[in-house]
């Protein structure tokens, strides 16, 4: 089939005929399938149950300092914990508080933090600011968003490059307008785009003149170790560089094992300068006693350390490294040769990104769901849920089953197919 | 020995001569130990262990309705958990959020929810108010007060009586002052007093009028299921009598396993009206995809139902009870015959509440400092950790093993002897 916009109106017609058709065999399966969220499948978290058997009755519980795990005591994470995260983020123990199960609860009270009690060097609580706006990289993560939404943060969407966001629009920006206090960024195999930030691009982040004092860079380090094979992307380390400008107060940290051992029973950290720290656990230490150090050392058992942690993300890689290039074998065969949509190949991360044309995501998605096959909402990727262009799609490839996988694909293909024909037609 | 206040000054001298020449042989012991937090003993928390074979790698992970515990799902909490929680807080499922593993993390929050958001039916956020002031009955807990502190919320100290907070002064307060938006209660054998609120208080509770619309009572339920014997205390159910009336939106309500299970390691929950949770939730599902619901699993294998759970507590009364009778016995027979101090003979909980002479309180905890016991700070049981008279004492004795437990009495008995003979040979 050759390129959808070499068609006459007849043959977009016929096509479209022949599309439905195909649509309407598919409704009548009833499929019921989920590809909305970047969750683990079954055989993935199998991959960690091992871990339940490090703390049983029979085993002590003694942290590496004696602490036992668990009663009352270290709010911000056992000593060994703190050592495995220093060493994922690239950055020293004294620079990393553990947290709870979740490193979205651990930025949503970073930002709510900030607005109560201002961030270190802060001249005054962000809630006392006529405005505060963050710079969110789009398309981006919509957790991200929905937090800046709730808290009524005003959010500017900067468009994402192949090397990150991009760079000019971020500098001039934080540069001019002081209301602007933080910039949300996926480093890493970006969600949705499976990016990497350049070197460049980490040490103009670095560089960052910024025209309020205590501008933050929150650095979702989500899929830092969610390589899909050998074949991998580098970060260089934003905390390393900012040290060498005197920045390191400029950055949060995040990351987690929700997708290393279990999605929502995994520890999550916070990393950040030595002087940012001092700030927040001045706070932190009258919200908890503790987070929970039996499920820190109980991680702490089974990874062991990072080197270990590496051949545990193997394993994770060779089942889902087949459904990323499931995806993009539909994609290449089906959508490629017509030229309505566009997409990434990611090295890693837990997301295929696709660009339909214009005006048609919505539709795909909505197509998809009358068939069954849920997606996440088209325009959830930009902030206020609006994608201007209305043509990013977020594919979450991981969950389902390798066979519903094959099947959701062909449906997700059609319906491109289906809404690019009838956008067409209409122009 | 008879009524300090009957002897003599000379008498006095030579007491205070003999009572130093112990202190001095106690000191020479180079002592160490630690009643100054309510924690759980080591043998407490080996009566849980079994909990951590209850999740291994050879069991299922489905909770009741099926989901698998180790994804993302269920911001709220499982259908079971929420089921227990409801069992031991006496409302129904539907009126609890099962949290993280703390129960202070979860009054954190709604305090700081309530800040930036209001509460249900808040004209505004509490933020936006000039003043924000809540009632803290005192003596109380320290970290209730160290959250209005930070904060700046105004604490407002309300006496204690033997049947809970002097309602007279509370209806007078919060019926006329509408800054007034909270008061922090533990109704069941209060921390440190060991009081159980009387069932008028209760009523009266439920009753208050309130000049703030959004005025919430804060209802720390920590010590619910802590009795110590068969000898209990009953405390009539707050929502219950709050439905009567009409004012179910007026609760929080807070539990927590720390003490049943894991201290630190446990399961929280907030028991509050739909009304409530409904507005609650909308921040909730913004902050956090879930808590741990692999922990919220394991409690349930464990603990089944309220009936198993109160058989556990039991456990816990047999390892505590000779603590609390050996605290009361070194005051009965070392303090009770010089009529120097005053104490609570509390049916459960955590604490032993003292009163010593005025003035004395800073200055026993000191010395007992010094001879190598750490106590509770003196004071810290009040707001802003100023205790008016210098008089309370919060004595922790669950987490010293018994020889350790004998000896630290022995000498806080022997501190308390001091510090009244200074002060009355002062006066």
């Amino acid at each position: 089939m050759a390129s959808l916009n070499q068609m006459s109106s007849l043959e977009l017609k016929n096509l479209k005929d022949e599309l439905l058709k195909k649509y309407d065999e598919f409704k009548g399966r009833n499929l019921k399938l989920d590809m909305s969220r970047g969750k683990p499948s079954v055989s993935q978290l199998d991959l960690s149950v091992g871990m339940m058997d490090c703390l049983t009755s029979k085993d002590d519980f003694k942290t590496a300092d004696g602490t036992d795990a668990r009663n009352y005591a270290i709010f911000d994470g056992i000593s060994e914990a703190k050592k495995l995260f220093a060493d994922i983020l690239g950055v020293s123990s004294s620079e990393i508080i553990v947290g709870g199960n979740s490193s979205l609860n651990l930025m949503y009270d970073t930002v709510q933090r900030a607005l109560q009690f201002g961030v270190a060097g802060s001249e005054c609580p962000w809630n006392k600011l006529d405005k505060v706006k963050f710079l969110c990289p789009s398309p981006g993560y919509d957790r991200h968003f929905a937090i800046c939404e709730l808290f009524g943060i005003e959010m500017i969407t900067v468009p994402m490059t192949e090397s990150g966001p991009d760079m000019d629009v971020v500098e001039e920006l934080v540069a001019s307008d002081e209301q602007i206090k933080g910039i949300w960024c996926v480093p890493m195999y970006s969600n949705p785009d499976g990016i990497t930030y350049s070197d460049d691009t980490v040490k103009r982040f670095a560089a960052l003149k910024s025209a309020a004092a205590d501008f933050r860079i929150f650095w979702d380090n989500a899929y830092c170790v969610h390589h899909l094979s050998d074949d991998q992307d580098h970060l260089l380390n934003l905390m390393d560089e900012c040290k060498k400008v005197g920045t390191q107060d400029r950055v949060f940290m995040f990351a987690s094992t929700s997708k290393v051992s279990f999605a929502g029973a995994g520890v999550a950290a916070l990393a950040a300068s030595e002087n940012n720290l001092a700030f927040i656990k001045k706070q932190l230490s009258i919200q908890t006693i503790g987070h929970d150090k039996v499920n820190q050392l109980r991680h702490m058992r089974f990874f062991k350390d990072l080197e270990y942690l590496k051949n545990h993300m193997e394993k994770h890689a060779e089942i889902i490294k087949p459904k990323f290039d499931m995806v993009l074998t539909w994609l290449n065969k089906e959508i490629a040769p017509l030229e309505i949509a566009s997409w990434k190949n990611p090295k890693g991360g837990y997301f295929v990104s696709v660009n339909t044309l214009e005006g048609c995501a919505k539709r795909t998605v909505e197509l998809c769901k009358q068939a069954g096959v849920v997606l996440t909402p088209a325009g959830a990727t930009f902030p206020y849920g609006n994608d201007p262009q209305d043509s990013n799609i977020r594919i979450a490839p991981t969950f389902p089953p390798v066979s519903e996988l094959d099947l959701a694909m062909e449906l997700f293909c059609l319906c491109i197919k289906i809404a690019s024909v009838e956008k067409l037609l209409n122009q």
